[in-house]
């Protein structure tokens, strides 16, 4: 498994009335987490987008267990738990507070795809080599 | 059933650089387009906070089938399947452009809570009043 | 002078902890109110970059005066108060809610610029005949 | 003058179809780094409101410059250039991308207000302590 974590400082602008986080903004902090990871896998999500990979989101799962407040500085754990396969990869995340108390949890897939064609590919040679040892036994 | 119906306008800021609707927008546009169906089940969501009671989104599902673009004036259809039976709610949400595509779809759950103490409750009586014919053989 | 309106819902997730509309999203009612006035033009700004133009805002100037609340139904009125000389145009955006109170104003300079040079270049003749009639004696 | 400096990651759902952050974003931005200076001051935002005091932006001035791209590390320099003689203080910001570019410069005016009361009010007498070192000649 390949895990990272990142942390977020909750902005005022991602607040709403009811006084917490908008549920709606966690895809952006999961998105900021996500870019992290891939930067600890020594990628980045831009060099991605340059050498002509696009990755969409084509799925977003997200349980909004308790609520983050304004200026909290949250921590995103980011996990891959299985290597991609084919055209599809998965990421699972978890958002804590300063307490330590689990937020929310999300579950996002993407998928490779060529920019140009946009027909479905593979990750990069240079991201599956660096991610490799992370999951042999 | 309950089946209610809203458009929006894609706005430029809602765009990303992959030139379609930034993924985290739809749980915006799900929103909008709940409130617009409480509206039309002759209540508004500003109400139920008015009345002390906050409806926090629990859980969040969305499946990406084909992007939205700038300008591209979607419908989103909201739905209520079943009449909820306790502090549980749950909406499904469609979108599709003009052509009529299915672009993303989306199931919410919320809770029913009382604003003050946080505690659990149950729609306010004259909301169910207004549904109960949706709903009876 | 060329004047246009138009009507925008406020969103939950537009509001604040203050609950009241964060400042920042008037950016995207203003831009929405644009995209109208442009339409009323008989242009579309989606048209303008498809045509190969695009219109950087190089300027924002907004001043607060009284708070939109969330589900207010904003009217938004946008004025082109003189033709565009060359390659710089200037929009002045006027925020309403229901009871007719002026809540926030904004003056936003755009240029035209080649899309693919990033040359300065000036409105589209096609536009410009439209606009005209508004700006003669 | 009170100067204070902060960094700040470009998010891709910051950028829009321009391929640039979208203009409306620098609010946050500006908002994130404002945070940042008066937590430099050994004050915070949080504390702030819950002192009972809010600082609701009354006008904003933007100047768009060059373009910030995603994935961009923004270095925002935050100046409090006088010391606020009523209600009013005054900032002014200044955004960097890693090249040492002034991409964008933001001037904004916020009011101190009793939050209960919505009156005019004036800087807390602790943060003014902590300030008036940095405006004695």
């Amino acid at each position: 498994m390949f895990e990272s974590s990142a942390q977020i400082r909750v902005r005022y602008s991602e607040t709403d009335q009811m006084k917490v986080v908008y549920h709606g903004n966690y895809a952006q902090y999961f998105e900021a987490a996500r870019a992290e990871a891939i930067r600890d896998m020594g990628f980045t999500y831009k060099e991605m987008e340059d050498i002509g990979i696009a990755m969409p989101i084509v799925e977003l799962h997200t349980k909004f267990l308790r609520p983050a407040l304004y200026d909290d500085l949250l921590t995103i754990k980011t996990q891959l738990r299985a290597m991609p396969k084919d055209h599809r990869i998965e990421f699972h995340h978890e958002v804590y507070n300063e307490s330590g108390k689990l937020l929310t949890v999300g579950r996002i897939v993407l998928y490779f795809l060529d920019a140009k064609t946009m027909a479905r590919t593979v990750m990069p040679e240079a991201l599956k080599k660096h991610l490799e040892p992370f999951f042999t036994v």
